[in-house]
């Protein structure tokens, strides 16, 4: 069907900007290619073999883009939120990584972990699996299988860990090139590898400076973390007294390339980490429910859409407890207001606008032309039926909107289109 | 069967105390009459005519108590959250509460309601219906019928709302009758009235005196709002110039009897209102969903613990967007981790122990004996069915207690006890 072209009928909406909401109510959107061709009122006047798909009534959205979240923490997300980041790192987090060593367990979960992204409506992925790079390759393929797209990162670590979870410097190199070699055969179903060093506590200068050069020799997107926590701002300054500041130990090994990193957390910054996000068009992956669960504070979420930083929404399992991005949405909604709450107003809130574009068209352009419905990028998009909240009376399409995402979860989605093509249920075997 | 007694087999867990949590691994609950008679390690020696209920590998927790809902704003919950309390009434819940005049609209939404608090484990509630008597009545009725217990509020108003949402003091006074000798049918199952000024600024002084007559004559519970936002806060200094802060409005007019109040919110309290929640063993309706989406702030949960002040949970629907308590109970350890990272460390976080104690033995202490396992309470129970997020591989009791909170919702519960008996789905016909 995709190269077909054809027409859907139903509600749409999406947020071409952060401040922009973009309804068609009722309209007729012309797919040919996967792609978008025109959104009508009218019907348009086609031929007799071009095939009319009915979502009438139902809302139609751009697929979710989570571009935070630990495939190997699914089993532990939800555990262990009496700690602070460091603490539950190891106590939780790293014994749990060192499972998938095992490729039966790592079979077991990560086919679970993609099931429910599929049934989440997520349709694009920036992940990170383990250090184990059988592992990593077993999760691509996994993504290759339910035609979901993503980036997924070998993690590297050679440093600061746990004994049954780390790296020599050398085998760290030497099994990201298998990874990058063994991933090549996923490229042609959009699911790619990104670099992963974890954060640069976990890495050794020397492992940094490789993976620099990777990027700069094979032009590679790259994702980390980056100041999450007080306790781990502070032993980065102790780890990297010559860099000026938490996100400049990326940028010293060129681990920002323009518009190709994306930094995870980014709650406690500078002015100057500020203006380096900023330049290097990094995209901020903003995880709300894990900087509450972890005791992390709030990201200042409105000064970064202010100044033109992209921003996008990310799970975060395991520091997140839940998959669908609508509770991120709904999470990233909840902490900007308390943010405004218990700083006298000093920060400002963010809109239900702003929350939804991060979650769709904010961590979508990771991924080029998605994100959001307008001609010439693809028909990535979920199909809700929401006959469940609007069975009282009328409501808006954006009333609409609300209601799924503040009441609403997976079991709304009824049908998910990736460039242009409905989606099966994955099937393992 | 609740008068006769059966033995139940499974890995119970609850809190008696907030800090004590309880757990009785693959353990046999004798149930007689409806009540908790023991619960043995090993099998009780029984007679072949005592039925044994196996739920062995499943969890068994007390059910949920949520104590501060609107019946009334079912609908719109979900909707306006770009808004603060007082001008959110105003645009989207009065408007919507004067909907409820209408017998077949009010019939279609109580229906969901009461249906999907049973979906969701809410075997207890103290929920606010709107002002008109016939809604509250009707409301009353579905609950009986589903067999789940409540304390039922017909809402008093006599000033500051919209036009199509008021009542003269006369009519609140007379229709109040009429609701508590409607209110005499529902008795015998559990459902009871409960005297419900909306707040302080909605009712005038008269009204405030004549509620509080009642509260002495008929020894009657009351629910209502105390301190949720900063702007209501001074609003009702102006009020009520002679009332020393804002808990003593209700106060000032025996609406505080011992034991029988419950105060929603309950944010920016005075030292002496502290004392006062104390004296009067008030019972706190903690609602941090609500609280962050109107951006009126986060209760001290941890400071109301320490003074001995009992606390439950409210989902505060429609302030708050979801039914589940589960919810409740994770956006309370998110409030609470928030407000130690945002406060430098002055306030103290809550425990998960602390906050499922809220929702089952603290909301459940209004109710009698319910909200926990031990013997002379009643069996009020789910069963929750965690294959899910256990067939990776074994957790502890404790730790699956966590994993269907934090990541399970109303999918899980696969049976509701009430006084020992199973609560099929309501059939409304």
């Amino acid at each position: 069907m995709s190269q077909e072209r054809y027409l859907i009928q139903g509600d749409f909406i999406s947020t071409p900007t952060p401040q922009e909401v973009a309804i068609h109510e009722n309209a007729y959107m012309s797919v040919e290619g996967g792609m978008i061709q025109s959104i009508d009122k009218k019907k348009p006047d086609i031929g007799s073999d071009v095939q009319l798909i009915d979502h009438g009534g139902q809302l139609v959205i751009p697929g979710f883009s989570d571009i935070h979240l630990h495939a190997p923490q699914y089993v532990t997300r939800g555990l262990g939120y009496d700690k602070e980041l460091l603490p539950w790192l190891n106590d939780y987090t790293f014994p749990e990584e060192s499972r998938f060593k095992d490729h039966a367990y790592t079979d077991l979960v990560f086919n679970d972990v993609v099931e429910d992204l599929w049934a989440a409506g997520t349709l694009h992925s920036v992940i990170f699996s383990s250090l184990h790079t059988d592992a990593s390759i077993t999760l691509m393929e996994k993504y290759a299988k339910a035609g979901l797209s993503a980036y997924v990162g070998k993690v590297n670590m050679d440093r600061n860990s746990v004994e049954e979870l780390s790296e020599t410097t050398e085998a760290s190199m030497r099994e990201t090139e298998r990874f990058l070699e063994a991933a090549k055969d996923y490229a042609d179903r959009d699911v790619l590898p990104i670099l992963t060093p974890r954060f640069s506590p976990s890495c050794t200068n020397e492992l940094m400076r490789w993976l620099g050069d990777k990027v700069l020799e094979l032009d590679l997107p790259i994702q980390s973390h980056v100041n999450e926590n007080l306790g781990e701002v502070a032993w980065v300054k102790e780890l990297f007294p010559e860099s000026k500041h938490y996100l400049a130990t990326y940028d010293d090994y060129d681990l920002l390339p323009q518009s190709r990193a994306i930094m995870a957390h980014s709650i406690h910054n500078t002015a100057s980490e500020m203006e380096m996000f900023k330049d290097k068009d990094v995209l901020i992956a903003h995880c709300p429910d894990s900087n509450s669960n972890l005791a992390s504070g709030i990201m200042p979420a409105g000064e970064m859409l202010d100044k033109g930083i992209r921003v996008g929404l990310g799970s975060d399992i395991g520091g997140g407890n839940r998959l669908f991005i609508g509770y991120a949405i709904e999470s990233a909604m909840k902490a900007s207001r308390l943010l405004w709450a218990l700083s006298e107003h000093e920060h400002r809130v963010i809109t239900f606008a702003e929350a939804f574009h991060m979650a769709t068209a904010g961590g979508g352009s990771f991924f080029g032309k998605t994100g959001l419905f307008m001609p010439g990028y693809f028909f990535d998009a979920l199909v809700i039926d929401d006959r469940r909240f609007t069975k009282y009376r009328p409501l808006s399409v954006f009333e609409r909107l609300q209601k799924f995402v503040f009441c609403g979860d997976d079991r709304n989605i009824v049908t998910r289109y990736r460039k242009g093509q409905v989606l099966p249920k994955p099937e393992w075997n």
